[in-house]
């Protein structure tokens, strides 16, 4: 099985990715899991709930979560864009079904109600967040899809032990997600040709990270590329042995990210 | 199999039906067919996109989906109001996976790109229009699921031959959906006891009707409740044998429609 991650990026090419996850069923089954960033942004601030980002103390940035927030998480994840990118899937011929994180309690995360955030040279904690890591994939039903020949295409949330729907970080819930069915290899789609030394130099691609090399490539990553990063070490942590960063806007996006034209992982 | 079709009303009372549900479970598995219409209309003119209702030249009132109006379709539907619903029935104790007409290329309809509508005396096409019947149900994905023991809960889209996201009449689709899968009892719960000789007198509920005499009902039905009887006179034609109408309100909503407490039609 061949886990592909797509970022939540307006420009990326569905139909290229389509096409090429196509090439690839004939040899190995298929699960994605995408975001919906770049939507959610656009349509939160059109309801006029601008998204709120926070920084925790270490520097990683991410979007607090109330009930408001949550509301308009869901229309853009599982909403328009899960079920826009399963349609294009499926006009590409791949045999797609939907999921969010809480369906078949597929993502199980624990709630972080208070986060720690920096606020000016200070850390405080803001509570009322609805957001949370997955600690728990509970693979059963991607089993059942994949033996009955579907393609599995899941979006956050997720679901608390106590069951309310959660943000999560993607790129650990991939990381999970990839574990529980023991897969090997991971393609992640964004919108650059890879990890980049310079951001605004795509001509400083960093073609290939060792595994063990990996922390000291954070100095070079900024934003939500620090995810990115911390995703692919927990990945490597649980068995994961290549992960493939690609330009999710080129032509052949997967195929291009499987031949090691992005930054590879290993 | 009992198939469970919800309204897209506010005032359900989503807990009860989920008690009910795994009471049910005990003895049969379960789908659940259900609406978002309130919360998408709500929703619509949030973002300032009154939904438009037509009416027929039959005078069976539809709304009418351009390109914004389906997307904030698919906000409501698979996004908020699916989701949501998963995380209740979940939180009740049912093995939910939320589903949309789309995955698994589970309905597919035939678009109706322009529609006869009344307008003043005259009936005129209105073109662009993202809706159509369903009138092909894929049911391996339902089998897959319900042979794995997960209750599927289904709301629109459908999907057109052509790829496209199509908005669609849910009653029909019920109906196909339980042919599909030679169900042959099926419950409809919405916001009144059952079928009304007068809608604004809930003592007048008619008790039983016999599937034979069910078109002379169309009298008393208004406005969508006429889709309603549509849909049950479809459903008895392709082998369902008793429909359940109930109150989507009370504390025990399909139990108590099962028992009779609502209309049954056979």
């Amino acid at each position: 099985v061949l886990l592909i991650k797509i970022g939540g990026g307006k420009n990326l090419n569905w139909e290229g990715i389509g096409r090429d996850i196509t090439v690839i069923l004939g040899d190995e089954p298929v699960i994605v899991i995408h975001g919906a960033n770049a939507f959610r942004g656009g349509l939160a601030c059109r309801l006029g709930h601008t998204p709120r980002t926070v920084v925790s103390p270490s520097g990683v940035p991410s979007v607090y979560s109330d009930d408001a927030a949550m509301e308009v998480f869901l229309m853009a994840y599982p909403g328009v864009v899960n079920t826009r990118l399963v349609a294009a899937l499926r006009r590409s011929g791949v045999d797609a079904v939907g999921l969010s994180g809480v369906d078949g309690g597929l993502w199980v995360a624990k709630a972080k109600k208070a986060i720690p955030v920096r606020d000016g040279g200070k850390t405080r904690l803001l509570e009322g967040n609805l957001s949370g890591r997955v600690d728990r994939v509970n693979s059963r039903l991607l089993r059942g899809l994949l033996d009955l020949g579907f393609t599995p295409v899941i979006s956050p949330p997720a679901l608390s032990e106590e069951g309310e729907v959660l943000n999560t970080d993607n790129d650990h819930a991939a990381a999970l997600t990839a574990a529980s069915l023991s897969i090997t290899r991971m393609v992640s789609l964004f919108e650059a040709p890879g990890l980049l030394r310079d951001p605004d130099d795509e001509a400083s691609l960093v073609p290939r990270i060792p595994g063990r090399d990996l922390e000291s490539f954070r100095e070079f990553a900024r934003g939500r590329m620090q995810r990115k990063i911390m995703g692919a070490a927990k990945a490597l942590e649980l068995g994961v042995r290549s992960i493939y960063w690609g330009d999710g806007r080129g032509p052949h996006p997967v195929l291009d990210a499987l031949e090691g034209r992005g930054t590879v992982i290993e």
